[in-house]
């Protein structure tokens, strides 16, 4: 089911990018509707597409209490640890605002400051994902954001799934709406009657949400935009081809695009993570989706050697990269381009996607190679300080002024000269 | 010419974005011969559009000896300081990659590196900018990139800026290509016969060159899009209405969109910096300029006190905010939005366009709410490091099955199944 191929025959395959013309041009029009009509079009849109008439956006408080009788006990513990872990891991992204003295009295700082008012998506209907809500909510709140708005689409009764309304409100956020699609983008970019406008909107969601988010990146910032999921094992012979396989399927499962490839210099792991690969596909419930994306997006590569794994990685950028060989943290260095590495028999991609602490939003498409997991740093903003002293500027002034000069701009050097002649240093 | 009003009548004047359409269609095309022909569609378009016919897109070494005989001392002088101080401002950005031990033996970590290619695009023809140079190299240097690729159009001739020029051999820049425009940014972004792909493209310029930024965005990582510059100065009656006056005209001279706003609770202050700037604006030579963007994007807000200044202000979030105040230290903690903050009569803003240390591309048109300054984050990417171990999989192995499968991810769980079964510990 999954290619075999020799090295020097590999050639990643990359999706063009669809433009999405016909659904972009439906999401204009959407966002136009919300920015004129507000709630009346927020809500018109959720009677459309989610098949509920709304009253009242906001999540009614017996929705929670009725959520947690409905997961299990195991669950609850596992919410919990993985809330702990993501935010300890979170905190350590952390930094302070830096002052930096400079000659003649001269400070100037970065100041980072927490965003005010941060917007997350996370999906509903028949994908409810909690693990979402944690890994989007967790590091605004490390980062200090007062005000996180959550929107998520109701079923057809108006409910949130059990699993997302505990992640919510284990997280302690408060502001919730049952709204989604492009309707809710533009409700969260643009200001509604109920709902204020945020400056950034964070989180997974179908082409339309997708297509929102872009539509309004420049009124709010958004984080980068999500492409199928990928994962990349390198593997020797030291590995479980029961490991590999399981790992590579994890990832498959995601969608008929999605990417899972093994690098490994042991044609004898090739076969036999080929073998378990048909062997464990045959027993998942996904399994349709899971064959079409091994078939499609899959390949096993019989590399030269293991450096050789580590250049064809560092090309294709993956998402996930899972080192399955003998002293695996030597090559950790070597991984140039890689938004997670997996370190060892134990660190299988799972653990990273609801539990360990690290963030599941990572960078796809090889984008990796200029790219970053979510992570503090999206929710806080830096400004420069600038405090320059009298004799600072009567030192330096006269080369701001040829500076400006020689780019043509007098205003800038008149500022300038103007503060120079007063003080009786004019030319 | 300004128009001075009271704070309850002030609203913003915010353009709405223009879509650009037919200049968008320009820029796909032309981003469609670069990648099919490669250097022949770069030369062709540096034919059509700067009107000369290059064989080598390499800038020849003697433009560089002739460029030092053409700028002046001082200017050289003030290029030297500028470099140190931008270079040692944005060293104090720099931090280590971070590892986090958790309990039962796993370890995470954040690993910091730089990014591999950068290129970096430069404005030319009229306006030739050597400050750009420095702003936008200078960080990529100091986060630690090893390839940076330089682009900027050349004049009939085939001859770069000399200030420009003088930069760029200051920096140490190698690779330099006399190429402008969309065909610039498609090269960068896809590669042709001698122009080899980057990872991330930074740099202003034109339309055509914002468009074909945007266009190649998730090929190739880029920095925020800039929108006209901004000023915002908050003043009370202790400040020097010739300064206010000239530091609202460096912005205002830039386009005629440029927004020049000040603020102030004094009524006095408010007529005296509008004399001024009918004063200061004729000696301009970007007169035209200035008069058209004080008249359009320009105001006096008489606001009832300073807290009302500051309120404002956040809302408007500007690029550049000027603090002319008493006691102007105690404001800074207030101001959320902001791109950079001038503090005192002193630092007037040219002297961070220019020389201080700070970076000049600065979040413009609100996006201070959610951007920053260019910084060395933009040249670094994070990777997560995840090295779990059997001890914590054995231990909570159950845990994270649990939320996979309440996310309707088997193969998910069955990742973390098999090796719990293998160690004994299975259901």
């Amino acid at each position: 089911m999954i290619r075999i191929v020799q090295s020097d025959e590999f050639t990643l395959k990359r999706e063009e990018q669809d433009l999405h013309a016909k659904e972009r041009e439906i999401v204009i029009d959407m966002i136009k509707q919300v920015r004129q009509h507000g709630d009346e079009a927020v809500r018109a849109f959720t009677r459309r597409f989610d098949g509920i008439d709304l009253h009242d956006f906001r999540v009614p408080f017996e929705q929670y209490e009725a959520a947690y009788q409905q997961v299990s006990p195991l669950f609850l513990e596992a919410l919990r640890d993985a809330i702990r872990n993501i935010r300890k891991y979170h905190e350590g992204q952390l930094r302070p605002s830096t002052l930096t003295p400079m000659a003649d009295g001269v400070l100037l700082g970065q100041l980072i400051r927490p965003l005010k008012r941060v917007g997350v998506y996370v999906p509903g209907g028949t994908a409810a994902y909690p693990s979402s809500v944690l890994m989007n909510v967790i590091p605004a709140q490390v980062a200090g954001v007062k005000e996180i708005v959550l929107v998520t689409p109701p079923d057809r009764e108006g409910n949130i799934s059990p699993g997302v309304l505990v992640a919510i409100h284990e997280l302690g956020v408060k502001e919730v709406y049952r709204i989604g699609g492009a309707q809710a983008i533009a409700a969260l970019a643009y200001g509604t009657e109920t709902i204020r406008a945020v400056d950034k909107i964070v989180g997974p969601g179908n082409i339309y949400v997708a297509l929102a988010k872009q539509a309004v990146f420049g009124k709010v910032g958004i984080e980068s935009m999500a492409g199928p999921s990928d994962i990349l094992v390198i593997a020797d012979d030291s590995a479980d081809p029961e490991y590999v396989a399981a790992d590579l399927l994890s990832q498959a499962e995601h969608g008929e695009l999605s990417q899972a490839i093994l690098l490994t210099p042991s044609r004898t792991l090739a076969e036999q993570v080929a073998a378990q690969i048909v062997h464990q596909v045959a027993k998942l419930p996904r399994r349709a989706i899971a064959e079409a994306a091994i078939r499609n997006m899959g390949a096993i590569v019989v590399t030269k050697d293991l450096q050789e794994a580590v250049a064809i990685a560092n090309r294709v950028a993956p998402e996930h990269l899972e080192l399955l060989v003998r002293d695996a943290e030597e090559y950790i260095s070597q991984i140039e381009n890689a938004g997670a590495i997996f370190v060892g028999a134990y660190s299988s991609e799972p653990v990273g996607d609801y539990f360990c602490g690290t963030n599941h939003v990572l960078p796809t498409e090889g984008t990796a190679r200029f790219s970053s997991p979510l992570n503090v740093d999206d929710f806080l903003k830096k400004q420069s300080l600038i405090r320059y002293s009298k004799e600072a500027l009567m030192k330096n002034g006269r080369k701001i002024i040829e500076m400006a000069q020689v780019e043509g701009l007098e205003a800038h050097a008149n500022a300038i000269r103007i503060r120079l002649e007063k003080e009786g240093k004019g030319e």
